[in-house]
């Protein structure tokens, strides 16, 4: 049944709000909040975009879905990914911004600014 | 009731899914799917990290909740914000990384890295 | 004559340091020193970055030489590449960091960690 | 005298393609120019910014001259500085652009967008 379906994905699937509650759980239990301004959280984040360029430097052109990259390596992507977006999440969050609404909005104004190429024949 | 208001606030939530979701869809209505190889949308976000940044750079120390700010320069920021988040989510999924999975998984190691301190006294 | 020739060069060549004399100069005059903090020129750098990865974003793997680039985007090239040069070495600059001498023993350091590789045969 | 002191000063200095030339040589004896793609310089580049930000993230604000950074701290910053040089010098070489020239005309570019303010009185 589609209805139950979607609440599964739901289940698995995580929302930017939850992650950017766990976030702030994190480094408030950690006494972290004093270390969270926003440009020492930017900076954090430029360190973890670094790292993750660093993944892809000696690569040359890199093929979709990365066929032949090793399991471990994979692993390794993920976790710079991960730290980048927990990074911006939090910059997001010190900042006041509502980084799931942003990007909703953000992609509505893509749409209008790249429109969908009108078709010759339907 | 608790129940209610969870089923309420994911309503108002974005999941990372339904963002990578509504983005490949983006891409393929606009057949743009041919650019977006994974260190292409890499240096895609590396340039909106650095979008980002110049709102930032001249600023000296800002506060939290940036209480200064002008609501237009706030509302730029949501953008920037949400422009790395758009490509560190496609260039997650043309990885084939789950992205909120690997964040969630990111944040149980560092829980795991990052011991609560022990409390002297209950 | 070899020594003619040296000097010659290095009439036609900048060093570090005098870059680093005119950009503080140029700051000076405009009342430009009370904004470059070391983060403020940090975050100005990182713009630059992106500036500098936007030209290349969506080119896919670019040959050595540029064989096939217009003039103009050449020539917006070198000035990215300046740009983020000028912030680098200003901000070495407002550190206190000789960062021609401190690229000179990197490069030393840099031969002694990847020794050259023996030849079998000379 | 004069003209001594201005040779002696340049024999302390280096070149920006002094630099360019050992990188070279550097790379050919390796047999690491096969690496040395523009897209791959820059991403190593972009690595190197992310080290660079590392050093300066949970600071706040930076005072000028680095007063209370241990010498260790500063020898490593001065390795960051360089290595994200060594690779934007790199970068220029392989895209054919001369990095020093360019500099030195993006500056009279800048003094011409931002003239120097008329003084009142003489």
């Amino acid at each position: 049944m589609r209805g139950e379906e979607v609440v599964e994905e739901k289940v698995m699937d995580i929302s930017l709000k939850e992650l950017s509650r766990q976030l702030e759980e994190f480094a408030k239990a950690r006494d972290w909040e004093k270390y969270h301004s926003p440009r020492n959280l930017l900076l954090a984040m430029v360190g973890e975009v670094g790292e993750l360029s660093e993944i892809f430097q000696w690569k040359g052109e890199v093929e979709k879905g990365l066929p032949n990259w090793e399991e471990s390596e994979k692993e390794h992507l993920g976790e710079e990914l991960s730290d980048v977006l927990l990074y911006l999440i939090r910059l997001a969050d010190v900042c006041g911004i509502d980084l799931g609404d942003a990007a909703s909005k953000k992609i509505v104004k893509n749409a209008i600014k790249y429109p969908l190429p009108k078709k010759l024949f339907e």
